[in-house]
């Protein structure tokens, strides 16, 4: 099953848009029983299954006019589960932390994700703004002290994410100890959030095995593989609900998708590749983004599918 | 003018509770115009008129039937804006994050706000079980980029907060430089949300110039005042803005509330006792809260009012 939101922003009070089933091909929906995805994933056991139900998708999908899947979050959580990723990182940002066996995560803004195609603001140019292509998930409750095993049976959704980061103000904040805010703005979401059973085989031991496409100005960037997760999405949920009940609707991201053969496949992030540049040659060469500059971001299926459909998005002044 | 949300959890759809206008004497109130504090918010300019209108208070108030006056937020950022608290957590953490003239603040869990005489569960008490006593804010829709003095204006509602800690996850936690997850579960609010005009004088330069009374299982425990913030709620909230709209109902934290003269009149958290016996003893003497544990905290004004109400809980085991 595949779900989308239709942008109602523009409506008073339809700030979390209007939930359609969508067509196995994407290319039509049908309206769901329940207004939005929040008041869905609150009451998921009954109302999987009569969107699960709907056979008929009467009208055309114009993707100008998605919102995210999920437009704002109780709560945004965000990993650092691809281990490359992470050691170039300590290069480019110039803080190495202490190393152990527990997941890296964050709490981001979650009063916000942008539509696939939305144009994204940035307060200015100066303060390195990048693209970070993840994949995420969604869970409906999950009760504190919930063990990685069990939840796997929360994860309701798979997402595509793009996390998007201003990079000269990530060190500073990480010296702090408090982790990101003004380096973490809103992030992205792809079209469709889609049950783990849309994904066959490539949903394994709670990683998605899947391609990432990242192009930046029409070239291709990055195509990373999902499967190298050294957390799979249950050990983040369980980790993320070790002190806390996790509210329905909660997202859960995995951290940028990265390989070991980054110098082969490219990377999901800029940054990534200005370590890989200052280990090459001992300084970065790419600069971060400028105003009008592109992202494209693709989760792609062995099988040449999208199940999560297309972000493509511009990047402007605030 | 003061706000109280009633308990409405046990219906269904009813998280957000009921909003009530309270009478001046703390005693009786009157049911508000619109249903919940966040639909407020949202229309401040329109919907705060007709609040304060409200002169008539025909209901007798039950303080064990308040929610948090906000019961969830899209949004909460707890600051740390008194240095020497900033100081003596670094003994207690033994981490010394690099120190800089930018406010400190990271984002919390915000999906649920403990009611003022909610039991508070916890998964165990080797954890290092403490509470925080803090002021906070709640805004309006503030933009990107607004400045500090135009955050001011924005500043529509005055808390008061326990932002519960787990302390002996916290340094690991800052050690990954991805700030705190299990370390802080979700906070607790006093009874009521009050506009800055209730605090009269005590409001000045964006700080809370009132004592905050903490009491733990019947003792006194602290008596810091909210005056000797670095940097006030406004420059907190303009932070917190510079790369990233804040949602209507956004709640920002001063961080725990201590005074120089620490040795005097306490602290507003174990830690800070903890770090106090550091220097003066080399060594910790106070322990962390046990289940079955009580605190209380109460804002109290130069002439005795207490604007906030008061937080009176218990510990227990989840």
């Amino acid at each position: 099953m595949r779900l989308a939101t239709l942008d109602a922003s523009a409506q008073p009070g339809k700030r979390d848009g209007m939930l359609v089933v969508v067509s196995p091909d994407g290319g039509h929906f049908a309206p769901a029983p329940v207004k939005t995805l929040q008041e869905a994933l609150d009451n998921w056991a009954a109302v999987a299954p009569r969107l699960a139900a709907i056979g008929d998708f009467p009208q055309p999908l114009d993707p100008a006019r998605l919102a995210a899947p999920l437009p704002r979050a109780w709560q945004w959580l965000d990993g650092s589960a691809f281990a490359c990723h992470g050691e170039l990182m300590d290069k480019v940002l110039g803080v190495v932390p202490e190393k152990s066996d527990r997941p890296l995560m964050y709490q981001g803004v979650s009063s916000h994700f942008y539509g696939p195609h939305d144009d994204v603001r940035f307060p200015g140019e100066e303060f390195g703004i990048d693209f970070e292509g993840e994949f995420g998930v969604i869970v409906d409750a999950v009760p504190m002290g919930t063990s990685a095993a069990e939840a796997m049976a929360h994860i309701r959704l798979i997402v595509q994410i793009n996390d998007w980061s201003l990079r000269k103000l990530a060190g500073p904040e990480m010296k702090t100890g408090f982790g990101w805010v003004q380096a973490k703005p809103p992030c992205s979401m792809a079209p469709f959030a889609v049950t783990p059973d849309e994904l066959g085989s490539v949903w394994a031991d709670g990683r998605v095995c899947a391609d990432l496409l990242v192009d930046w100005n029409g070239r291709r960037f990055g195509a990373a593989n999902g499967a190298p997760m050294g957390h799979g999405f249950h050990e983040l949920v369980a980790h993320a609900a070790a002190t806390r009940d996790l509210v329905a609707g909660t997202v859960i991201g995995s951290g940028t998708v990265s390989n070991p053969n980054y110098r082969e496949i490219g990377s999901s992030c800029i940054a990534e590749r200005r370590g890989i540049e200052i280990v090459d040659h001992g300084a970065p060469r790419t600069d971060f983004m400028a105003f009008g500059d592109t992202v494209r971001m693709e989760g792609r299926l062995p099988d040449g599918r999208s199940p999560f459909g297309v972000i493509e998005q511009k990047v402007v002044k605030a």
